[in-house]
């Protein structure tokens, strides 16, 4: 299947954190390349990226950096599929990349998740591709559901854990 | 015409910053709504808000708060649109704001942009409906050569201005 | 026992910080519940909670969360029970759930304790609680005491551990 | 009336800030004292504040202060009276005076608000005392209705003002 | 004269900024350029500006930028020619922008300066190119010398001041 | 009379906050010079100045520097006489010159105040000179409860000023 | 021999940083002696402590204590000795204690050194006494011509390590 | 060869860091010196290093130091070579060194690079001495091929990594 939303990284050494991206779009049947490519070290090949995703049929595109983090903001500049940044914790617990992703000039918008938030990048892939695509949505609210469940599950576990807080 | 983008802001007081998002909005010709409710004075009109937006049609949901701003995340966690959310500057130069919207845990993403960054989040949205939408993209890209017209202009005026400093 | 404090927190990983709230409670043999519930994952829930808690009677809610900590924040919006937020160290430090807890809107308390400081938390409850409680109050004022003592008696041992710095 | 809430504040200058808690006291009908007293300048003074605060009748202290905040520590080391710790903006912020009364040893909780926001200590304060109070229950029930009134009428004008970006 | 340093500033809005790189390099003679061009909104100028710069007779190039500053990085992704990188102070106290020029990836480094440090660039390129260029490094030892006279002078004058106070 | 007390300063537009240490040191009839030298721009100059100062009979260094603030460092490094720092806010709320000063490697300390604190380099230079000088300390004992009066006067005023929040 | 300094910390957990303070005063024959007592759960015995280190000899305190570190200020508002802070690095980097010790209100200062820099504030308690000692001043001469002399010693042997690089 | 690098660092405790300089100089066949002095142990030795290097044919100096990072502004003080500053990582996450080093008043530049960026400092120094070397241009244009070919590389490596998501 042709790939529709497009994982991108700064270094092969992201790839701990980004494949989390990858693993809930896959979770979800939603087709998606990886790539790295580094803003700094590759710039040709980032740019033919980013300006070839549209015709490429990707709709949305993920990327991932550390530090000075430019390839969001760099990719952002190239076309106009909205971009998901995720800022990568590699010095500075992250606060560097997350302001170097998140406080874009006025006119190139970079849309941003938390430190190391690739999961959420990639449902919020999904969520921006469902808003054309009423399976998906169908799929989304399953999925939130599920979560729930979860915690819902947790708690009643967690009802029993706390009598033992009452005796000691 | 029947809003397809909705703004939602914490307080009234947000509105000089908001309003931005909904100025690019009305320029690409995206109708939108916007409403001031507070995720804390009033929980349950934010919750049947959030709740109802798909059925009315909203695709995506700016959202803008400030200091320990829980607006974006608080309707996150009740709908499967898109949210993206803009931290308003009212304290500590808007950090706190930044951190209480894009730090949000795996499951529940919201989509940030910069501090006061509510004409980014106007045109993110709209990169966003254009996923699905191929006119909006080619209103988007005519947008975007704009923006560099206007940047590659004022660069041939300084062109000018930078002879007053080699004689002085 | 009927509990009077409530004791809930954002995930179950947030568990080995906050039961040290429950301990403290216990010690006091103030009756208590814990609960596991997502202001993000299971808003619903939380709401439910919130707005039943003082029927329960219970008299102060103590909520832990983490990140873009909102849980504190939504539970004091939907109740004037007193609520005691307890900003758990996931990321940057606990500075992000820090801001995320205490930094909130006219109108809308949270009592914000330290960084991980859910033993505090529940000495504050117990405070709170012994407003109208004479009896709490002795047991206070003996924690206090006992407290006193402990660091007296550190500071006695130290005295003789000094001089192993005098002879090197 | 005798007082039940104290405000003690570290400098004259304080005052604007500080007010707030005063004026919804007032407006709660809850008696309460002012005092401006250091725990650097005047630490007799506020030893003598802090031991003698309950049996003068007091039930929650509100303390605010600057810079190095020290006061609302210090007097919490001297009472049970629960302490609500108002961090007050002078210098970075503000985040050296909330990072000064929030992150307080084990044993001697401070229960700290936002930086300047003396009006949600008030809250809070009537908040506990309203733990054993059932009058002050309903006073507080009634308050946060008025508060969700005054956003939901902002929201209905902010309906009309939305129109006004429509058509330019 | 062709210029051998080029000043780029990703908006004109910074040049009240970067204009004081250029007054210094006036100063000691050396030819230069001004441009405006944003990596965000002119990515492809920018491209022909950083891969002609060398081409063009260019030795040291100056970039200034604020908030997630990216031009100094793009440009020195596509050169060798050394970039200084001038953080503009736009948004959290000129923070985001230090950390965004600052934290580069090994392999491209940015020399950078302080927050607004235009003049200090300007300096800096002038040291550059005097590596290689005597008569340049005689300017600059004069100009250093220049500098400590008026430190001096500067104290001469303090010397008088200083009585004023002995005797209030 | 010979100065005892030498007052540096980095550049001569930190002297509206320097001069609060000469204030003081005035009031306490403890003889000081003022000097304006720089540790980046006349280091000579400060070397000349560090390595004279003790047998000038200076006795302590109150050394006020802002930004990648050195001076006080610098000195320290040059003589064995305690050099008080004092932060300048000139960028950063005065964050980078805090860091500056007071993060000194081991062996060289430097006692560092608040931010802008020259006031109280001056008293603490006193405290330092009062360990030898028994006339000072009982000066120091009278500043101390001087101070104290004018909190406790301060109070006093406040106490008919909080009656004007009751009635409204 | 009756002790000239006393180490005070907030609790014996310090004990590993705060013993480096004793550590050099020992090497330089300044009798000294060590407390541990906290501000916050023990302010009688501070107290105590505080008001009576004058007349017990005392000459300078060296006070540690971490996160909203209080045990300096408090001290240095009992007494005119100088009390010198080590800021302890207990949560949030140290940055909280530093803060919560060297901002302090004007009239009370604390001589703060680095984040647990225990071993700093020792040569800077035996700096202030070597004020009025002129033996010790002799002392302290040769411990920084020591330091001197270990650098010195390093840089030699690192002369003969760098060959390593240019053969590899 | 005679260096026209120097590498001097603070204490030997930065040469795991600093090597990297080194390594990088070595691969370039740039003939370089490494040292360890210390701004604050060794400020005499410091002074003779920095007002010697140009005359021993140095053309850069790379200066690397941690927490208040004082050894490059103090090089650059003394000489007009450019000073190539590296923030080394102790304390703060960096924090610290990086504003001690990059943020110097007007008149004397350092060229910051990233916290630890010691390998960046090195391509830095020798981009600075190719604005007037040819030969050591192409090294360069070489290296920043190399560079491109490894991620390239590393991305084609990736291609096949990435179907492991879709089918798990």
């Amino acid at each position: 299947m042709t790939p529709i939303v497009s994982i991108i990284m700064g270094s092969t050494s992201d790839l701990p954190v980004m494949k989390e991206a990858a693993s809930i779009l896959n979770d979800l049947h939603i087709p998606f390349e990886i790539n790295a490519l580094s803003a700094h070290r590759t710039p040709a090949e980032v740019e033919q990226f980013a300006r070839s995703a549209r015709d490429r049929g990707i709709k949305v595109i993920i990327a991932g950096a550390g530090m000075a983090a430019h390839l969001p903001g760099v990719i952002a500049a190239m076309t106009i599929l909205p971009v998901i940044g995720v800022p990568i914790k590699a010095s500075l617990e992250g606060l560097d990349s997350l302001l170097a992703i998140v406080q874009m000039p006025p006119g190139i918008p970079v849309a941003t998740v938390g430190i190391n938030g690739a999961r959420n990048a990639g449902i919020l892939a999904a969520q921006m591709i469902a808003t054309g695509d009423a399976e998906l949505q169908e799929k989304l609210l399953a999925f939130k559901e599920d979560l729930k469940k979860k915690i819902v599950e947790a708690n009643k576990e967690l009802g029993e854990v706390k009598y033992e807080f009452k005796t000691n």
